[in-house]
């Protein structure tokens, strides 16, 4: 049944993949911090992906997908659709490599959202949210124009991009004196980021973490089927992690590694996010804290060696300094 | 005059000491990340010392003085006299090699860091800050147990140590396509770091930044002697950066280098906090962001490539909060 899922894709994520994603990310972007706690006796080390130029880990499988498009698919462009980092990763990498990016984007999108990505290069595509369809725009750009659409993780490149955070991370924890990490914890939205570390660290048990009623890839992971959330999904302080149902390729993936997922409530992924102020001096945003909140609420069962990310800090500066405050 | 002011020392730090000192460092403590922003054109690479896992660059500089340390000194064990990150660096470096370090703190210092620094295995001496003078209890505790004081700046192997930032840091830029940096624009208290850096980037124009007001090495470097600050120096948010006056081996190697010192108001450290929350994801301290704030405030003529510290980033967060508030 995994296998049939797959046979939509151009190609099967691979660990060879990963490690060659590593080699083109590393020429273009600064080595993130691998970063060690002690929790309970057992080492953590923590891939502090919120420190990539952009603030979360997207630029890794948005550079690995361009830089496998052929000539003629990059004359031709590429589309993406999303307002956030995905869509931004795209831009920077088209910019880079003088692709042309069509970013189709809500039109009551954030104004410094627009203008950063219209600041990277891309065109803007606005459309309306209450009337109009995102994907069928972007469908509908690429036809036209024969442009690629690069979705932001149902996708054999964008996973292999997204598990070179694993390569490298793998190679800061045998500088350590680590070996290979034999538990993986990682932020799971679409599975992209999970599906990408399931590959590049053959050896440990994964582990995805969602926010509480955005569990669909647990849900999926537990019954062996595509689930989605229920309906009227809660609140949540985790944005970057609302979607509402796993890919084919990301779910098959995560599937036949037998991976689990466990869910974190807003208080505990806060908790992370003030642990990660005042013990890591760095910043995370709510959906790039929820594995660090796993481990810290005691929710994983930890490896000897256990790898988690830290998958973005893109926060509003008024939500952190309440977060901080209520620590008191 | 500049080398009869080094005659009371062991020995000179030197550029290959700079160079060991990173070798034995590399192998104890994670990379620190290297983060580039683009600033008028020129690329600014930033040194995120505030990562460490003590959030300050003082575990360098602890660790190379005390595996210097021969087997009778070693037997011996160390004093230092410190509230801050070197104690915390020392006591954690004494911890791992096995020297017993006694730290003199003030009876009144914040009950975290007591704790902080028994945890990690060291004794602390108290005294009392209105009746008794640490370095004297230091001075005596070293004569009679023959411990060697470990002073937080004015030591050879210690500058060293914190000069290892420097190479680490021109590695990273080499993977990033740059070469040497010939700009460094380094925080400074008592002149550890910026007198490290001075030695490990030998091609590189030098700027320390100081607080307004306590611009001991600012106003020493400018008339060639040393200078201590002024009487009732001003109110600083720069809590790390409070030292009275350069040691002779940090102020005669800076004025041998030409280094040239400015100034910073606490605004400007606070802007710069704030650009480093929201366009880097880490957090600073105050002290920790005074060179970043000097060269966004245009305080600093840049170079084709320059390196700037981020020294540190332990801050307290009701105080965090606050500076984030004041960006609305």
């Amino acid at each position: 049944m995994i296998s049939k899922l797959l046979e939509n894709y151009a190609k099967e994520p691979s660990y060879s993949g990963t490690c060659e994603a590593a080699n083109a990310v590393a020429r273009v972007v600064p080595v993130t911090p691998l970063l060690e706690i002690d929790v309970n006796g057992a080492r953590v080390f923590l891939k502090a992906e919120s420190v990539q130029p952009m603030g979360a880990f997207k630029l890794r499988g948005a550079w690995w997908r361009l830089v496998n498009l052929n000539a003629e698919e990059r004359a031709r462009g590429v589309v993406a659709f999303s307002s956030g980092n995905h869509a931004q990763g795209i831009a920077w990498g088209a910019g880079r490599l003088g692709i042309s990016a069509k970013i189709v984007m809500p039109s009551d999108a954030p104004k410094a959202k627009i203008a950063n990505t219209r600041a990277l290069g891309a065109e803007i595509i606005f459309y309306d949210r209450a009337t109009e369809d995102r994907a069928a725009i972007a469908a509908n750009l690429s036809e036209t124009l024969g442009a690629t659409i690069i979705p932001p993780f149902d996708d054999p490149w964008v996973i292999e991009g997204q598990g070179s955070a694993g390569i490298e991370a793998t190679a800061q924890m045998a500088a350590l004196g680590a070996g290979p990490a034999d538990c993986v914890v990682a932020c799971c939205g679409g599975g992209g980021l999970s599906a990408g570390m399931a590959i590049s660290c053959p050896e440990a048990a994964i582990t995805i973490v969602e926010p509480e009623g955005w569990d669909d890839m647990t849900r999926s992971l537990a019954t062996g089927m595509i689930e989605s959330v229920g309906a009227n999904p809660p609140k949540t302080a985790c944005d970057a992690l609302m979607t509402v149902q796993p890919s084919p390729l990301t779910f098959a993936i995560l599937s036949g590694r037998d991976a689990m997922g466990v869910t974190v409530l807003d208080e505990e992924v806060e908790a992370a996010m003030r642990f990660a102020f005042t013990n890591l001096r760095i910043v995370l945003e709510p959906g790039g804290a929820v594995a660090l909140a796993a481990v810290l609420a005691g929710k994983v069962r930890l490896g000897a060696q256990t790898l988690v990310t830290l998958s973005g800090g893109n926060v509003d500066p008024q939500y952190f300094a309440a977060v901080l405050s209520r620590a008191a």
